[in-house]
């Protein structure tokens, strides 16, 4: 399991993401991506050649995902836990992929990223409060799943890195919006709200924020992402929306509304 | 226009509410309510014999709605400026609805009104900021739009009035949901969010926020209720949509997904 000795090749799975475009090792028992990096990852608008730090990377799903649709740009990455910023490494080196990694505590970065600014933060925090929910039984599961770490920090360190003009795209439950929205006034500016429900009619479980360092533009609440056809689960394998599944299989960019 | 003197009836029309159900004065050329306090009256869950107090009621559009759908209401509504509190009690009377209307600024209650809680507040509250927009020319309009008040203080009162596990239901521009958040954080819980979009695919123009006083609810972002039908506005008439319809022109309650 993940403590500071690493994972045990018999202990990790190699999955595709992306259609097949990269393949990830992840832990067979930890924290296992779903689509929530791959959603997070479509929705930055980078170009190439911009600066890009993940906070939180995990084995590296939504870096890689990003570094797969967007050429050139320079990725870093932030990982608490030794063993998980060790697979990001390995994943980034096995899919040709140039990244930083680096295994800190976001709220303690070191000297050196302290010295460094980024176009683009991204980050998918833990979606439990601590004690809000029953804890994993793996402990690095637990450390990915639950909050350590209270949103305001991860608003804080995002706002610190980002260059002027930068943007931080984050994923989170929806009903931490309002977490959200306050942890982001008075850092980050032009919130840009992409709700992802699972099906039409339902309400979001899901959000994408969009923020701005310095963003001066109104709050805008997109119409959302429909992840699921259909009312409800009709049959066996998989249902998903045209635009997710462009999303998911061919690396498409998620198109944002009106941009 | 609006002063202390109040209306001409040469300076009133008289508009049909609800597919004729209610007919209301208002001024021809000062703040004339669209369908935005309409939307509020349907979204609000009261039940026969409540207690409900509108903040800013103007000639009293929503809560007259409000009345004319759920009977045995005990409805009172505060309006800063006199001649529109004068309003709202002739449309009180000439609609047989009983309605005490108090003619007072929302941060300066009278006395009578302070000791007094209520099971639902509501409120539409100006929609621009101070300063923000090009003021209206008629200066009832302009207080009527305008926001003299910050929203923080509306939060403040509805929260002081509200007997426990009371409800606030408030509409409000979309851009303004942040403000709204904040304003309610420390007053109130169980946030619901409906979006209210123009058109299948749109951002949200206006929102619907109901928190209930006490409430420990999840945080809640419904789907959007859509105003329009089509991707545009393609021929005369007015095209909404069937739930809105029912709202406008049969009095129907508003339909909260999953309640």
């Amino acid at each position: 399991m993940a403590d500071a000795v690493g994972f045990t090749d018999a202990e990790l799975s190699a999955d595709g993401f992306l259609g097949g475009k990269i393949t990830l090792l992840q832990p067979r028992s930890g924290y296992r991506a779903g689509v929530d990096p791959v959603f997070l990852a479509a929705a930055v608008n980078a170009r190439a050649g911009q600066r890009v730090l993940e906070l939180g990377c995990g084995a590296g799903q939504a870096l890689l995902c990003l570094g797969a649709r967007v050429p050139d740009l320079a990725l870093s990455g932030v990982e608490l836990q030794a063993p998980y910023a060790d697979l990001a490494r390995r994943n980034a080196a096995a899919n040709a992929a140039s990244a930083r990694i680096w295994t800190a505590d976001l709220t303690a970065l070191p000297a050196e990223l302290r010295q460094q600014s980024f176009d683009h933060v991204i980050a998918n925090p833990p979606y439990y409060r601590a004690g809000a929910h029953s804890p994993a039984q793996d402990a690095g599961r637990r450390t990915a799943l639950g909050e350590g770490t209270p949103l305001d920090l991860w608003f804080e360190t995002a706002a610190r890195r980002l260059a002027p003009r930068g943007y931080l795209h984050m994923i989170q439950r929806a009903d931490r919006l309002p977490d959200m929205i306050a942890a982001a006034r008075g850092r980050l500016g032009s919130l840009e709200v992409l709700p992802l429900a699972p099906r039409v009619g339902r309400a979001a479980e899901l959000v994408i924020l969009r923020a701005r360092k310095g963003g001066r533009g109104d709050f805008c609440l997109h119409p959302p992402l429909i992840l699921h056809e259909g009312a409800a689960h009709e049959r066996d394998g998989e249902d998903y929306s045209a635009p997710v599944r462009a999303i998911l299989r061919s690396a498409a960019e998620l198109p944002w509304p009106g941009s």
